[in-house]
Parts: C-alpha cells; sequence; structure tokens
C-alpha cells in the first residue's frame, strides 16, 4: 500500500456499506410511458430549440413480467460536471454495479476533470478495483470534476469522436441546472444527427435548487446541509456557552435559499435571512439590518448579549436595488471585459462613469471594499461572484452602525461583538449521509435502466423518498419539460428553472411560524455529526426540508 | 415540552451512553502517597508564594481493601474556567455521580458563568433532571463559561462567603493553565488561612498545552481535533476533487501548534507549519513563505495546482523577529492604554514613533493591515489578540509575490489560486469522542475522591490513556509541581509551564518523517465526522499525539 493509498478507518469501515436499492430495480425493469410532456414555459420557443427530444414521456419504471432479459453487453461513459456534491462516486457505483447486472462485459468510462474529458479524450475505464475503492466516499475524486460547458457544435463533434471509438451507448453527466440543460443539449444534437448514442444525466448539486415534480431533490444536499448543520449547532453552543458574541454565517449556495432554510430548521438559529423572502418583500440591505438590529435589542434586553445569524450566499442578488445594480455591473464586464485588469481606483472611477444615475447611488453607498468585489471578475456562468462578497461582515457592520447612538446615548442596554463564518467547503465533499449514499446510488443503477430501454434526454428521477428506500419509485424524465427561456451573459438561452424557496411552501411556512420565537429565546438545536452506525432513526434521517415537502409534520 | 428544551435526535440518543470508567474508581480508594514534588524550575520562589502548599507528595488511588465507606454527606462546588472544550460537562456529570455514590445527600453547586460566579455568588444547585440533561453533551452552557481571574485577595474574601453559607468542603476548578494556576492560588490561600475548604483543578483545552509528566492530555484536544480533522480532510477532498485551490487553513490555538501537528497526522496535509519549529530554526515569515513557495512550484511542474497549508493560530508570535516586535508593543500597550482608541493614522504613526528602531524596521515591512491588527486590543490574558491577525491571509499574499516574477517570465508552470478558511469555533463544543466523554466524566469522578481523602491544591489526573478505560490509572498531582515563574502583561508571575511541542518528540518526529513524501504527492487521508455507534476502532480511537507519545506504532 502506498501512502496516497492509506485510508482513515471510517473509510474502510464504510466501504462495506450495501447501499439500499428500490425494490424495483432489485431485478429486470419495464419502463411504462406517461403522457407527453411540455416545457414549464416558452413552449414554442424550446420545442424549436429541441425538435427531436421535446414532449417525449415522463417514464415510469415496473418490475418486469420476463425473467431476466438477455442484454447485449454495451459500453457507458460518465462525466462529473461542475462543484463537488457528496455522493457522486456512489452515482458511478450504481452505474458500474447495474452494468454489471446486465452484462459482464458491460464497461464504464469515466471522463476526466470534467466535460473536458470528453472533448479532449482524457478518460479512464472504470474497473472494480477502482470502484471499490470509492464505494460511499465523499468527493469527486476518483475521476475529477471541472466546469467546461458543454454547448458547441465543435464540442459535441470532439466528444462524438471518443464516443466511437469506445463503442459508448449511454453517456451519463452529473451535474446541476447548467450541466443538465447541456446533456439535453447534446442528447438533441445526437439524436437529430442520427447518432445512436444517448444522454442521461443526474441531478446534483447541495444548492438544493435542482428539483421539480418530477425531481424531488438534488443529491449532495442532504449531506452539505447535515455538516453545515453540525457546525452551526456546535457554534451556537459555544455562543450560548460563553455568552458574549453574535455569530454571523454565511451559508454557500449559489442564489437560492433553500441551504439556510434548512439549516434554520436543523438549528433554529436567532435569525436567518432567506432571500426570496428579501425580494418578495421589496426589502433593501438596510432594511434587512434593521430587522437584525431589532432582534440583538430585544435580546439584550433580556441579558442575552449573543445570537446566531445565518446569511445566504445569494443574497444580494434577491434585493431589487442591488439586483438592479449587479445586472448593470453584468453588462458592463461583458461591454468592457478589461474592467477586472484595472487597479483599484481606476477601476472605481470607470465604473462610476460607466454607471447609470440610479445605480451609481446605490453602487456609492456601498464599503469601497465591497463596491469593488462586485465589479471584480465573474465566475465561469459569467456572473458577478456573489461569495466574494463578504455579506456576513456587511451585514454585522450595518448592525454595529445601527447600534452606535444608542451606545452613545447609554439607552443600548448590552454589548455587541461579533465572529463571522463562512461554510462551504467544508460540506461539498463529506462522506455522504445513507441518504444520499442510497438516493445516489439509486439515481446510478436507475440511469442504466434508462440506457437500456433507449431513452435519451432524460433525468434519472427517484421518487418518493421521504419513504423507505425500498419503496423508492424510479423512472426517466425529458429535461426539456424542466426548462424555460432565461438571460443569461446578455443572451436568451433554454435553461432548466431554477427552483427557488417557495414562501408558501410548506418548509418555508414551518420556518416563519417558529422564527419569532426563536429570536427572542434560545432554542438552539444541535445535531451533531453525521452517523452511519448508529440506530435507523438517526442514521437514516432526511434534511427537514424534504421531510415537510413530502409532507411530514 | 418547550422549544428551548427540543433536542436533537443524536442528543438524545447520545444521553444513554454510560461513559467507561477506569476499574480502580469501581468503588471506595485510598490515596498512595508518592515521593515529596518539587516545581519544574524556580524551585525557591514557587516555595515561597505557595508555602503551604508547596512540596506536597502525588497521590495515586488503589481500590480501598475496606469495603464500602461510611461517609459523612458534604458539598461540592464547580466552576467552567475560559474557553470551551468538549467533554466539560461530563466532568461535572462525573462530580455528581461520584458524590451521590459517597452520601445521596452530598450537593453539587455550580457557580455560574466562570470563576465571576464564585465572587459574586451566582450559582445553582446541580439536581438530577439538570445533570440528565447534560450527559456526554458539548458546551459549557450548563452553568456557562467566563475568563475572570481568581487572583485578588477580595475574590478569595468574597468566594469564602458564598463557600461557608453552602457549607462547600471542595471547590473544582476546570480550566486550562491559568485557571489551574489560579485554583493553586486559591488553594494556597484557604489553606494559609485555616480554611478547611479544598480546591481541586481539572486539566481542559482545546489546546492541548496543558500536559506533562503526570497530565497525559487535557480533555477536549481529542474532540476538537476530530472536528477539525473532518474539516481538512473534507477540504482535502474537495481541493482534490476540483484541482484548481490551494487552501490555507488556520486553526485555532493560542500558542502551542498541538492542535495543527494532530490535524496533519490525522490528514496529511502537502505543508503544515509547526510554530516550534519555525522558533528552533530561527525562521522568518519570509523563510517559511520561501519554503511553502517551493512546496508550490514542486506541485505544478506534476501539474498539481493544488493543496493544503496548515497554520497555526500562534505562529506569529514563535518568529524571533516578531516576537520581540510584539514584547515591545505588548509593554507599549502597557505603557500607553490609550493606543487602541486611536483612530488608524493615528495609531500607526504613535507606534512607529514610540518602537525601537530595530522594531520599527519590522513593523514597517508589515502590510498596512497586519501591522494595524498587531497593535490593536489585547485579549483577557494581555497579550495581542493572535486570532486578529489573518496569517493564513498573510502567508498565501507572500507566496503570491514570490511567484509574481516566475508568473510575468512564464517560468511558473502552474496556477496558483487560493481559499482560506479558520476553523476554531466549529469544533470548541461538539459533542465529545467516545474518548473525552469518558476521560471528562473520569476525571471528575477522581477529584471527588481527591477532595474525599482531603486533598487541596491538586489537579485531577487519569492515566495509562491508551490502554482501554478501564486499565486508566487515577490519582492528584499537586499543582505546585508544574510551575514556575513567567514574564506575564509586565510582571513576573508563577503559572504552570505550557506545553510546546516537542521536536524531539514521537508525535513531531512522526510528522517530520513523512512531511516530505506529503508536501510533492498527495497523500491526503479523510477521517470524516467522529462516529459514536459504530465498531470500538473507529470510535474509541485516540488522536495520534497521545498515541505516539505513550508508545504507539
Amino acid at each position: 500500500m502506498t501512502m496516497a493509498d492509506y485510508k482513515s478507518i471510517l473509510e474502510r469501515e464504510r466501504a462495506a456499506y450495501q447501499p439500499k436499492l428500490p425494490s424495483v430495480l432489485w431485478g429486470p425493469v419495464q419502463a411504462v410511458e406517461g403522457e407527453a410532456t411540455q416545457s414549464v414555459a416558452d413552449q414554442e420557443k424550446i420545442k424549436g430549440l429541441f425538435p427531436s427530444t421535446y414532449g417525449m414521456p415522463v417514464l415510469a419504471f415496473e418490475k418486469s413480467t420476463r425473467r431476466k432479459e438477455s442484454v447485449e453487453p454495451f459500453n457507458v461513459g460518465v462525466i462529473l460536471s461542475g462543484g463537488q456534491a457528496p455522493g457522486g462516486h456512489n452515482v458511478i457505483c450504481g452505474l458500474f454495479d447495474a452494468l454489471k447486472a446486465l452484462h459482464p462485459d458491460c464497461r464504464l468510462y469515466g471522463f476526466l476533470m470534467g466535460p473536458s474529458g470528453l472533448v479532449d479524450h482524457d478518460y479512464k475505464e472504470l474497473t472494480k478495483d477502482i470502484i471499490d475503492r470509492y464505494r460511499n466516499t465523499g468527493g469527486f475524486d476518483m475521476i475529477g470534476s471541472g466546469r467546461t460547458k458543454l454547448e458547441k457544435v465543435e464540442q459535441f463533434e470532439k466528444g462524438l469522436e471518443i464516443i466511437h471509438e469506445l463503442n459508448i451507448r449511454g453517456l451519463v453527466i452529473i451535474g446541476g441546472d447548467d450541466s443538465n440543460t447541456n446533456a439535453a443539449m447534446l442528447a438533441e444534437y445526437y439524436k437529430a444527427k442520427g447518432e445512436p448514442v444517448q444522454v442521461v444525466g443526474c441531478p446534483k448539486t447541495i444548492d438544493g435548487d435542482l428539483k421539480n415534480a418530477m425531481i424531488e431533490i438534488s443529491f449532495g444536499f442532504d449531506t452539505a446541509t447535515k455538516v453545515y448543520g453540525e457546525l452551526i449547532g456546535n457554534i451556537e453552543r459555544d455562543c450560548n456557552s460563553s455568552r458574549k458574541y453574535w455569530h454571523f454565517i454565511k451559508l454557500m449556495g449559489r442564489s437560492a435559499s433553500h441551504i439556510a432554510l434548512e439549516c434554520a430548521l436543523q438549528t433554529r438559529p436567532n435569525y436567518c435571512i432567506i432571500s426570496e423572502e428579501v425580494e418578495a418583500r421589496n426589502m433593501t440591505l438596510g432594511d434587512v439590518a434593521d430587522e437584525i438590529t431589532e432582534v440583538v435589542i430585544s435580546r439584550a434586553e433580556k441579558g442575552m448579549n449573543f445570537g446566531t445569524v445565518l446569511v445566504p450566499e445569494g443574497l444580494i442578488e434577491f434585493i431589487p436595488t442591488m439586483k438592479d445594480l449587479m445586472a448593470e455591473l453584468n453588462q458592463m464586464l461583458i461591454d468592457y471585459p478589461h474592467i477586472p485588469n484595472l487597479v483599484e481606483m481606476e477601476q472605481n472611477d470607470f465604473v462610476r462613469a460607466h454607471l447609470s444615475e440610479k445605480n451609481r447611488e446605490i453602487y456609492d453607498l456601498l464599503p469601497d471594499d465591497v463596491a469593488r468585489q462586485l465589479s471584480s471578475e465573474r465566475d465561469a456562468h459569467g456572473n458577478v461572484q456573489m461569495s466574494q462578497i463578504e455579506t456576513e461582515q456587511l451585514l454585522s457592520r450595518m448592525v454595529g452602525h445601527r447600534l452606535e447612538p444608542m451606545i452613545k446615548d447609554h439607552t443600548f442596554p448590552g454589548k455587541f461583538k461579533t465572529q463571522h463564518h463562512f461554510l462551504g467547503y467544508e460540506g461539498r465533499c463529506a462522506f455522504p449521509s445513507n441518504f444520499d449514499a442510497d438516493y445516489c446510488y439509486a439515481l446510478g443503477y436507475n440511469a442504466v435502466q434508462l440506457i437500456n430501454c433507449g431513452a435519451t434526454g432524460y433525468m434519472s428521477s427517484i421518487r418518493n423518498l421521504s419513504s423507505p428506500s425500498s419503496e423508492w419509485l424510479a423512472g426517466g424524465v425529458p429535461i426539456t419539460m424542466m426548462m424555460n427561456i432565461e438571460r443569461r451573459n446578455g443572451e436568451d438561452k433554454p435553461v432548466i428553472r431554477k427552483s427557488l424557496v417557495d414562501l408558501y411552501g410548506r418548509p418555508f411556512q414551518k420556518f416563519a411560524a417558529k422564527r419569532g420565537e426563536w429570536a427572542i429565546d434560545t432554542c438552539f438545536v444541535y445535531p451533531g455529526p453525521v452517523q452511519f452506525f448508529g440506530p435507523s432513526e438517526l442514521c437514516d434521517q432526511v434534511n427537514r426540508t424534504l421531510y415537510y415537502e413530502l409532507g411530514g409534520e
């Protein structure tokens, strides 16, 4: 064993876990077709863009009445796309086991470092040795991941070369909304061209924003929020022991506030910002700071100069005034791509000179460093880099400013000292929870059934997830069904509609009903670390969001 | 059940865990006295300061040959002092169970919010209801903690009032080196005065710097480093999946680098700074940045533009040139206490004007914000606030500067993008590991035996910790034995000698033997979250530091 191969005790013990598969997938399946589908909006435009794959039926798998079918061996390629999420390896393990169950001569190829592996023909065959080393582990390090976007014909054609060379019948793309959009484009392109290769997507993202009527949850959300819940609970317990700090905790997640909401339901902090609500109530950043300040004062009056505030990473873009500013900045960065290369002062001057008057006013209100962060580099999706903006620091400073007059005239009955945290990378590659280990394995196992029944342009769909895994439902959903047209990078594009926090949905309603109490009293809950070996109530619990969405009380 | 009483599933399940007690403590014990002891240094001075409690023998407990003794009921008070560490509640539970085992009429009083609870007569009786709610939980929230230092006669006298009022025979102070020093002072004062109350300390600190021949480890270190190990492992896995960032991870810990070393042994990062080595090798901050830069270049040459660097929080004070500067700054803050109130520019000017020429040169070399951090507020111990200095950011910037010329002339074969983390509050209040749950319970249980046998000025000592807990040894160590004289806050004071990382000790040697390989290859290990219910090999493992120190291979 080389040093690089050394495994932790947990990794060794966890390797033996056998993910629980839905009983419908225990043997041969047959696909039952539902009605023809439509995209969630912009039907004509989507149909025009996906003439060969639009309108396909939802597929539901049932146990086949035939005994074991005889299948010709076939090959599958798999790509991990975008940010890491716990469970990705188990999707691949599910693919492998399903392929080998169909025929021992089936082969699985992993394209390396994301979609670029397909384009650059960088791959390796995933053999039993490799697969067994990664069962139930976190991370995407088995084959690596990357953010190259598959959207150009040249890329599709380059991909086709290696697909032919390796005789690949099915390509599985494991990714978030953008990657699955690209999977749909690839499927459409190959089908329109008469190429027999099929493309199937799997819903991955810790952000939890890839879900809809047919996709109950994306994988990784469950584990990541449990790790963040563990850490927030630990910070809350610290906070409640020393009783002297307000902890402002920013949580990763590009735009939706699902992670923050889930963590709030797990840990009951004193305040949790839900960006979607901030937008719906048309609040400014100052309004948010005002609300937090009220909570700080109320607790100080009861002698409690401590608390926790959860801040979703994407907050800024949901604040209508900030959103206008950012839309203009995004466009400015397209029109003047040299801006990030300017030195600080020049950058500021240039941006101010080119902003509309309305947005210049807001820009001028921001602290210098925040303004600079907003006009710096964009992320791979062409958007201003939200995570660069230290909103947790910004908000706590704003609360401090609001308390200053009260502190000066001695009407503030307490103290306001702060600590800041940003939780993100700590959770994206954690060992998958039992839920994610099972769900991912089923998604992969199911993807092979979709390929075996000839589907392309589908997303692997496992549902009924709040029931025991044996009762989970398996099938496929046409990706075009989830699409609409949105403006991206200055252009109208077909994309999978992001799922934002539904303010009328049960998770938010549960939170809204209790948050007043959580703000003033100290109701902290300490979930502790994810457990793999204890009682099922503990180890197999699902996240609160999914639980409430599927009707739990 | 009120909302505030809601417990997580883990908290409920974990309440049932029965900490494993050393077999010697399973029934009545008798104390065996060792030889008279001496302080580790400055014997005459320490003896002069502790005339009544100096030179006492080490005590070892053996099973008593008598059957159950008949004990008059007595009362004990307990204080949690200083920063939180996992397991504090179990010390208190051990005290409670030991008291009740001696006599059901024994009572336990908890002084609230740290030592100030004793001085201000702020306390509550800890009844079975309260104790049962906190078994095997993290945090100090059962009675709170605080940083008031017990060192003045008026405080000792105020304490005596409530000690008399509650008829307290034994006072247990759970704390780090400073708090145990104060326990010794209190014991000395009361004994010299002829007061019958006894004072016993328990060794607590996640920093791991309170240990010596008789105290193998302080509690909390095991759990906190396992939480940090979990998170570092997760970050490493992320790093190894996306392969595009160097993660600079700062780890809490006031001065010693035990936490960083332990985390390195657990997770095998590419570079780990050990402050004690930096000092021994007389390195500057620039030298450290040079070494990291070499590792970055070596990995870039192999196509690996990613890695992890562990940075101990206390680094700056171990760098000889920085240490001189800081000593002068510390003295300046005593001489001119108004400095922190000056505005930035004035502060800088004032500090520069008053620094010696040699130190002004170094001060001028620092980036502005770091220089300012060094001259801002002191912590409760009168020291410059180490945690204010973002050394992880400072170092990564310095590495970036060193790569700049190579990037400009295209001789650097890669990229250098960074992410920064500070792990601290995430681990101080975690659910205690089995080791800490057992060790703390034994420390508390043992402290009651020390009181019962008349000891004062002792620290509760449980040893042989790498063996199964049934074989652990129990006894007491005179606190004066661990003391020497050090300069604090501008004065010579008797203090417990801090244990720094021993560069000739086995933990460091194990690290030093492997780090070259870990730097260039990717040897990351992913420990995962602390487990409570799995196989013993997993759940009862002790930290690497203790394991190697006690002879493990």
